[in-house]
């Protein structure tokens, strides 16, 4: 089907969405997760020819585990939507009610933006996760998976579709595009009138391609190169704890660490032990100028190795002048994701919540809690790095937006 | 100086002006305020000879009237910036702080865009304007006025740049951009990782353009066609005063009245006097088939005087099959911008807010009550329509972003 077309019935069913009720999306949403239990093994099944293919056309080993739903991870898909379904819907929801000097009460209340696009790549759960998102935020949702998981998502969107069907409101609120090379990306992306927001999620090159030919409002979730800065006078075993967690528990994700910055005025007394269990943990380290002697077996650092997004058990290590030079360091090498300082001063604690210019600022906390789930959102579609609209982890309210309504009793405006 | 380099400077400002203190800002502002009213006379002499090459040029009286500032104006200016000082500094405040589950206390504190560029057409005013609210909320800014007051703004953008440096500030942080054609709006919107917000404001063509070639977020403002709903059974006193009010107090205003929709079952009783009164008022009346009999002297609507901005004493006028039919108008013919309702049913009342997408929704009060001063925001940098990141008047916080702040005591991620 054209892709236009697709768009306009995604923007005709939304309107008959916005005004759904929590009652009628929640009824969809478990209707969602009941068909996934049902048809677990029939996708996984369907997921095994992506699968063949994909092996078939020589896609790497990451790739090709990014790209399996094993009957399990169906499952688990099933407990998102549920999980999701038991979020408090933010569409209709009133903040503070003022009243004016004219005697007006005013308030703001929760819209849904309209139809939302995601464009992704290989993980066919995002199909699902994204699409019980803007569904519960009362949003119309286009998505455009990966070539390679094409089969299952289309499975998926079956799937979604037949249960918001069954509620009886219009399945076209989910639209599944037909993946071909970029070319219908660029389409869509330019559909303004028709689309309220694109979410890219995926690689650099992906979220470039789309931000380049945009015409619609993107909001971008770029890499993670999210350091940890050890202040001096800092406890030693609280930096080590934090320095481990953020690198070792899982260092392919955006919330991990990739750079420890420490004051030149402790180096000697935090760097060798953080060293030796950082090894120990096979972490390998490259190292600036005035720590490299303080870290045997570490690797001398290229000028490249700051601002890298390793995703690996890599880590680069610097030197710097106080709280100062860790400033400098991370408003010229950081990506706005997560930074964070360990330290027991709280004036320097209070400067650096106030001055480090990223979507999550942590004191005396590991990176690796920069994610919806532990923020409180309950979900997440995104960890979003620009600041318009959204900054950090996106949950049900991101895809909302606020009306102002105003509630009169006959007053004119005079001056 | 190059457009590029102008930005790189405003950006360079961004960083320190982001951390400037309430004391700092306001006091930036405060000697802004004073040298408007010093130098009123001198500005508006320079605003002459900008007005004389204008009406050299063929400018109509329209435009002739909306690029004049002369010392009045400029004292206004004045007290419109010393009103931006009075206003809370949105930077650096916290919403609740919540406790997660790990024990972590996290709350959003809010932090300034970064550089905004305006981009707008005759008004010089608006340098100041727009001047004054980004500097407020922590913001380098760029300005692109027109090429007709080309050296108003120069003027004006001197007494800004000094007034920062005299603070002891970046006076960086305000570029005035020289206007030539529309090239340089095309290189100045193409500046991503330079700029964080674009905002044209200005006729639907200049907002096309900017949206057109935008690689930046664009916060489009754009007309208002505005509606009011006569429901069956409303008072007729209340009709006729919001009718009046929303047409005829300022008909060349956005959130003026375009159009009258009358519920079919109470038009006899609400149409004619309704008309007496608007034909009084000096207003074209341009009445649909079953409206046009109700309102002599009313002229046939054509079909394209619906969704038409006339921004003049006209007024299109449509009967209804209740709120029903009311919506569908709306939704076909409505802008986004602002929508009202005369009605003494609670009920419906509800319907129309909540299914109503516009910007600002209103019962019983004027359409002209759509403004960032009549709603309690001191003071406006435009009204969205467009609904990511802001949607309606944008005021202070409009122009700033929500980072996570977390704070701990050593916490590390263990799922």
């Amino acid at each position: 089907m054209n892709i236009r077309t697709q768009c306009e019935s995604a923007r005709a069913a939304a309107r008959r969405w916005a005004r759904a009720t929590t009652a009628e999306k929640n009824g969809a949403l478990e209707l969602i997760a009941q068909a996934l239990r049902v048809e677990a093994a029939a996708v996984a099944e369907t997921n095994r020819r992506d699968l063949e293919a994909g092996a078939a056309a020589g896609l790497t080993e990451a790739l090709l585990d990014r790209l399996r739903l094993d009957a399990a991870r169906v499952l688990e898909l099933a407990s998102a939507v549920e999980k999701i379904r038991t979020l408090p819907d933010p569409v209709g929801s009133r903040g503070a009610t003022r009243r004016s000097e004219a005697g007006l009460l005013i308030a703001r209340q929760r819209v849904p933006l309209g139809v939302i696009a995601m464009i992704y790549e290989a993980r066919p759960g995002v199909t699902v996760d994204a699409a019980a998102l803007c569904l519960k935020s009362g949003n119309a949702v286009v998505l455009r998976g990966g070539k390679e998981a094409r089969h299952t998502n289309e499975h998926l969107g079956r799937i979604l579709q037949r249960a918001i069907s069954e509620v009886g409101l219009a399945a076209d609120a989910v639209q599944i595009i037909a993946p071909g090379e970029r070319d219908e990306i660029r389409e869509l992306v330019s559909l303004t009138g028709l689309l309220d927001l694109v979410i890219p999620r995926g690689g650099t090159g992906l979220i470039r391609f789309v931000t380049e030919h945009a015409r619609v409002p993107v909001i971008q979730h770029y890499m993670g190169v999210c350091h940890l800065f050890l202040d001096r006078g800092c406890d030693a075993e609280m930096a080590l704890a934090l320095t481990l967690n953020g690198k070792v528990s899982r260092p392919g994700v955006c919330n991990a660490l990739e750079c420890l910055l420490v004051d030149a005025v402790d180096a000697e007394r935090l760097l060798p032990p953080l060293g030796a269990a950082l090894l120990d943990a096979g972490v390998e380290l490259r190292a600036c100028e005035r720590s490299h002697a303080l870290l045997p077996g570490a690797h001398r650092a290229e000028e490249s190795d700051f601002g890298a997004e390793f995703l690996a058990k890599i880590l680069a290590v610097r030197v710097v002048d106080g709280l100062e030079g860790a400033l400098e360091h991370i408003a010229r090498f950081g990506s706005g994701h997560t930074e964070a300082i360990c330290t027991d001063s709280h004036h320097r604690a209070q400067r650096f919540l106030r001055e480090v210019d990223a979507s999550c600022v942590l004191v005396n906390a590991s990176t690796r809690f920069n994610d919806g789930g532990q923020l409180g959102l309950g979900a997440e579609i995104g960890i979003s790095t620009s600041k318009l609209h959204a900054y950090g982890p996106m949950g049900l309210e991101s895809l909302t937006s606020e009306k102002w309504v105003v509630l009169g009793e006959g007053q004119i405006r005079t001056s």
